[in-house]
């Protein structure tokens, strides 16, 4: 990849903090909200961070480790899905329109092609789907930087201008591809990151276990290629969901990390370049019991924990809101001096 | 207090239950989002809860315990902040802005009158500020009384179609107070109770939790009677969001919680008519030591904890843009049926 991710600014930081101090309030009382806006001083190079625009991403593909039956919903779920996010019927649909944030819909290879009469859909199809990786590798290793590539060029043309960036997933089966990326990045046990997803039962959940474990055995990815670990066990909105985080920061626009598909996305974006840990935002804690452990490796702890664990970018639209109260809150409020107010 | 305050409508809660279960997303999926739409259902007696209106009441007054040195900042900044925030420059405006929530600012007693002309803020003063609770009662009791129908008053005149409303306070030395209403009310000790407010030391905090000990001792109020412990060691501003939650209720208005000031209110409002504790929704976990203990008692539990300890309404803002969005979600979501989305 041919990657220039920048530094944080030292220089915005420096300054949003000092503002922060002069600013009408407690030193320190608006608390992770300080630190947050100083942090996107920093990754945006602007000591006075405007989050106006917006973007959750949410990228659609199938995965052939449901043959596995590893999932509580059939594959045909994912291209419906996609058809409900165009529609605006979705639960990302109905929080991005509250908060205010652009919804980009994304096919990148789900297993059968969405009607062209839809609108609403990027259509940036890397293939059918991915393949069983029980039984053989998910994609090439040059299908998986394609679909790296595709996400950058994805951001680069339908976002290029955004101040913050959500990722968001939809692909039946991909908890259990985000579980294998996991555990082979992290070096955990399969067994630790490994859940429910959209909602199985005790044995199915014992059996998906089984599954990434046998297939992290079948293939060992190593785990410091990330594109050898997207290849193995990955899948193609995971692919495409790193390659905009790379994208993006490399445009200093902050990426907001969802839940835990796009923690797995993240994860892969941080072995291929591990600049963009910088750029890295948390949104919620999902239910997902794998979620913690990416949340450790990316160096981010999260917001906020409501029990949530639908993925779409639902939690990171969320955030956003938070974000953007916090950055509007550096740049708009008065500080003690114009306001005429003793400091005590 | 003449009140009507009407249970929660079991029907249109039961509607917005099943129709969550009928959403496109896996039955639960959207957690506490889902459980908090269907709550705000029975609040507003409505299956498909519309959150539009929100109203944030920032509601100041002056405090005599100041005396006692229990505060980092002088009383002037009370009546220098109402102006800031009639100038938008406080964070709660520049949050409010950013959310979508309507910011009333009133001037329930802060100790010298603000200037008459400045614009947007409501003027109900009770007093010049209370008295010194560690000598005399902080108010007479028809004072008390008269600052809570007075809350009830503002919120029936100025957001009477609210569809939300959150609680929010100013007035230096008020941490204080909050300390004592809240054990006065819950019995716990003071010393778990009273904390560092706008951020004094430790010798201070010390001397803090004695004026409060002292003052309950001294007063010995009646925890089962809200207007004997606001008379006796309350705040204007405290009586007058007791009066705000209470006149919400009645209308069927959720009410959000902010900070430690805006819970000691929402205490007083419980011991005033308990039927007020099922339209209380959370926001956020403050710093302040007393949060939880108000938490428990109040039967609702936080949505974050972003190490805020501000007050002003802050953490309600925020937690109404999350409010708005499950409503949302729940309103405009498609159906399995609506979206032809195979259910497993």
């Amino acid at each position: 990849m041919d990657l220039d991710i920048p530094p944080l600014d030292a220089v915005a930081m420096e300054k949003a903090r000092q503002r922060q101090e002069s600013l009408t309030k407690p030193p320190g009382s608006l608390g992770r909200l300080e630190s947050f806006s100083v942090d996107i001083a920093g990754m945006t190079a602007d000591p006075l961070p405007d989050l106006s625009e917006a973007v959750v991403i949410t990228m659609a593909g199938d995965h052939g480790i449901v043959e596995e039956d590893v999932s509580a919903f059939p594959q045909s779920v994912t291209a419906a899905m996609v058809s409900n996010f165009a529609g605006g019927g979705a639960a990302v649909n109905a929080l991005a329109s509250t908060i205010g944030v652009r919804n980009l819909i994304v096919d990148i290879g789900v297993a059968t092609e969405i009607d062209d009469s839809i609108d609403g859909i990027v259509r940036e199809r890397v293939g059918n789907g991915t393949a069983n990786f029980a039984k053989e590798r998910a994609m090439s290793r040059s299908t998986a930087r394609h679909a790296v590539e595709t996400g950058q060029r994805i951001l680069a043309e339908h976002a290029p201008d955004a101040d913050i960036v959500a990722l968001g997933d939809m692909g039946i089966g991909n908890t259990s591809a985000s579980a294998a990326v996991t555990a082979a990045i992290t070096g955990v046990d399969p067994a630790t990151v490994t859940d429910r997803g959209s909602g199985i039962d005790d044995d199915a959940l014992e059996h998906k276990i089984d599954v990434v474990r046998d297939a992290l055995e079948l293939h060992d990815p190593d785990s410091s290629d990330g594109i050898d670990v997207l290849s193995a066990v990955g899948g193609f909105e995971l692919a495409g969901l790193a390659g905009v985080a790379l994208e993006a920061a490399s445009r200093r626009i902050p990426v907001v990390v969802d839940g835990f598909i796009t923690g797995a996305a993240a994860l892969a974006a941080m072995t291929i370049d591990e600049r963009v840990e910088s750029y890295l935002l948390p949104s919620h804690q999902s239910v997902e019991a794998g979620h913690p452990v990416q949340h450790d490796a990316l160096g981010i702890d999260p917001l906020f924990d409501l029990e949530m664990r639908l993925g779409e970018g639902t939690g990171g639209v969320l955030a956003i809101g938070i974000y953007r109260a916090a950055c509007t809150a550096l740049r708009e409020m008065a500080t003690f001096e114009e306001a005429g107010i003793p400091t005590g």
